[in-house]
């Protein structure tokens, strides 16, 4: 049986004693409950349990429950956990609003898509050595202003009107001929939707495939967009083992929770690294098929396999139902284009592209208009070759620096590709406390443990190369080892 | 030891070129593997035999085998056969893509959030007339690609990375500056989010301030696009009676279900055109504070009054927290910009723009710099006057065409404003059936009935004027008397 889930966000607790404890629990519970965050039903943590989550004591919990239990909210029983009170429906007499220190108040909805999941140590300004940037220092700006100018002056079909809100015919072809021979994705033009960033492709497909309550399963350790993105949607994320063969379904349990979703990198697994293995693929496919789930495969970084040709994607290998393929170009280009895509099934192409319409998310049309030519023209491939060979140089640099000057204190493996790469500690290591240091001293590394869903969390960080110049990498290695030797922080 | 046998058929090669004959054989080999035609640990051909077998370059069948040995399908040791990978776990039964009928099924948050408001009538496609569209015959196409090839040239900062999700502080200024002195509306900077869209705007701040089952009012007749965003989040939308002052609060009957949003838009009522009186304007302030209600005051065509000075923004009115204020340049300069904006109170700065960096709705960097510079520059306050005339000219002669074609049989006032204008019919007609007919012939108008959200109705249409040519609002004005004259379509 699995752990029951309570959203975070909505039990995020103001200490400074304005509203009792008892009383924010209370509320945050019952607030939940009435906008089907929590189902009827629905398990709810022993007093004991969530008391430890919210380092609250046990009474305040209580206390909470207590009032619950009174208003008819939850069922408690001895010897069982409490429940939602099967068949409630909570209406008429409107919401319970937490007070706030002034102006509007966020819906518990607003709360869980508004709720930062990076947790401490993420640097909140861009610096060296940050993961998952592209660097400026390689891109062609001058090029690509004039590929821009020319789309601008000659783009003027009604495309530039309201109709297209779910990307340029053009760009699509383009991408559908590029996938097809780079990726192994096969898809018709109208199948590949264009968004804004690979997080606006999340968020709109979670919303669309799930609602509040349904279970993802997510790579452990894994992507922390993806996390926010099932978070703000209210779903119930369980973490996916994830070895040197990328992500095991064989070793999730079985229960009465099967996923809507599933989500993995098979390609390069973020943030470790790891292929996955085409037995762990096969494995993927059918544990989905048998669930009735979608699987969104993130491709996030199969632009820069340093080596040899990439394996083709899942999507390739699937049931054409069954796997939404994701890409995007900020690694390939600039995050700022602000241009990312998915793959969908044909089935899907109408809800989704009625969806982009609805809720407004849409790319430049100019900009979509000058990157179909720059993929047209084939300056998007000579760049892409370009930007891979100056990568694997920075990424083999740090790679021999790290190995180098921390060799027998980290775990860490040569980059086969990608914009960065994680170290992971020999010894426990407060690595959020190591990263925030790092960050004061000017470099952006993120902790490693951040990307945990659950307790067993492995400490390291990770640190970015593709915008690093060969100096930044160097002080940014001797920073981190002057760190490591001099005061290593212990978890 | 017996010849290693590949099975006919999964290595019949196409030669046409399609697809390199190394990549078949690799999925030639997986597929077999797969399908359990090449077993566990079974031996494959060398490379040299395979190559003669197939009449291939022996280089073809190895980068074939290197694909399959990367993935973990074969296994290759100097000196010894290929063989299919021993204890690999091959679960996969059918064939690699079967069709379904199907495809996955979209939750019930999918079903609303996809659904189209717009009902039958309006156009699916770009036309003469279309409601809501500037003019793409006075957008300075050639000064616009300049500015923008001149910010894709210089803008290269870390606003390029994945740092600034709700827009770029040079465009906020010059918003700040703009807003303040055109609108009335006084906000800092960091108070100006900048989204994709007003459907995006309408999106974001419905779900961070309502949960599923909240009520929010609508003017009666109101904004198809906001009836999409709030229907999308699963509100309760409750019709708002408007009349020539614009929407009337005092006509609401209050129950206990007191409304979280309001939306309005004061300055030109959509569609009818009315501007709010001042009691009306203070009426809905006062009831919004009582309800504890955030309003939405969209102010979508607030640079085309034709006439004088505009009157100020309720924004300028209201107690900071009370009014969200929502802009667009879709119709100063193009839809396909991508660029809108909302002016939200402090308190909700944070929260916002933390949902906007988790949903990933973000505008080109690249476009904010150059609208920044637009503006900055004066370009774009000399555009407005320029369209501002024109619309004027092209507004005016649609009102003549249709007082002295229609005159008897509609209602239409002389537009003071906007890009479009509603005529009302005397007599019930069939106003979709009279769109439909329209867009038949090449105009893109819509019915003004489907802007209700009531039983009771009023028919007539709205005729965009803003991008039309003399020629498209005469012939369209011909084309609609003889609609109406030869088979007046009655409801």
């Amino acid at each position: 049986m699995t752990e029951p889930v309570i959203p975070e966000g909505i039990l995020t607790l103001d200490r400074s004693g304005a509203v009792s404890l008892s009383e924010q629990i209370y509320r945050g519970i019952r607030e939940a409950v009435r906008a089907g965050l929590l189902r009827s039903g629905a398990r709810l943590p022993s007093t004991r349990r969530l008391a430890t989550m919210l380092a609250v004591a046990r009474n305040t919990v209580n206390t909470a429950y207590e009032l619950l239990q009174a208003e008819g909210v939850i069922t408690v029983r001895t010897g069982a956990a409490p429940r939602v009170t099967e068949g409630l429906v909570l209406e008429g007499k409107g919401p319970v609003r937490t007070e706030t220190a002034g102006g509007p108040e966020l819906s518990c909805r607003g709360k869980l898509l508004s709720a930062s999941m990076r947790g401490e140590g993420w640097a909140s300004k861009h610096g060296a050595l940050q993961p998952g940037s592209p660097a400026l220092d390689c891109f062609p700006f001058e090029e690509w202003a004039r590929y821009l100018r020319r789309a601008a002056r000659l783009e003027r079909s009604s495309d530039l009107h309201y109709q297209n809100f779910c990307g340029l015919e053009d760009l699509k072809c383009q991408l559908a001929r590029h996938l097809a021979a780079e990726r192994g994705v096969r898809a018709e033009p109208e199948q590949i939707l264009i968004t804004s960033s690979t997080q606006a492709n999340l968020t709109l497909l979670t919303q669309i495939l799930t609602d509040p309550g349904d279970t993802v399963w997510l790579e452990e350790p894994g992507y922390l967009g993806a996390k926010t993105a099932f978070y703000g949607a209210g779903l119930t994320i369980r973490p996916l083992p994830t070895d040197g063969e990328g992500a095991d379904v064989l070793r999730m349990t079985r229960d009465n929770l099967p996923p809507r979703l599933i989500y993995v990198t098979p390609s390069h697994h973020y943030p470790l690294g790891a292929r996955m293995s085409l037995s762990r693929r096969l494995a993927l496919l059918e544990a989905a098929s048998d669930a009735g789930a979608v699987i969104l495969e993130d491709d996030y970084d199969s632009e820069f396999l340093f080596e040899g040709r990439p394996v083709a994607a899942l999507h390739g290998l699937a049931d054409a139902e069954q796997v939404i393929y994701l890409g995007t170009f900020a690694k390939s280009l600039l995050p700022g284009l602000r241009i990312a895509y998915c793959v969908v099934p044909p089935a899907l192409v109408a809800p989704v592209s009625g969806t982009m319409r609805n809720t407004g998310a849409a790319a430049s049309v100019q900009v979509q208009a000058a990157l179909a030519r720059f993929m047209e023209s084939g300056a998007y491939l000579k760049h892409l070759r370009q930007i891979r060979q100056i990568y694997r140089t920075r990424g083999n640099l740090l790679f021999e620096m790290l190995t180098q000057r921390l060799g027998n204190r980290v775990e860490v493996t040569q980059p086969t590709g990608n914009v960065q790469l994680a170290v992971r500690f020999r010894e426990p290591v407060d690595d959020i406390g190591l990263a925030l240091a790092m960050q004061a001293r000017g470099f952006a590394v993120s902790p490693l443990s951040s990307c945990y869903l659950g307790q067993e969390k492995r400490s390291g960080l990770i640190i970015g190369f593709a915008g690093a110049t060969e100096t930044q990498i160097e002080q940014g290695v001797a920073t981190l080892g002057d760190l490591l030797g001099c005061s290593m922080p212990t978890a």
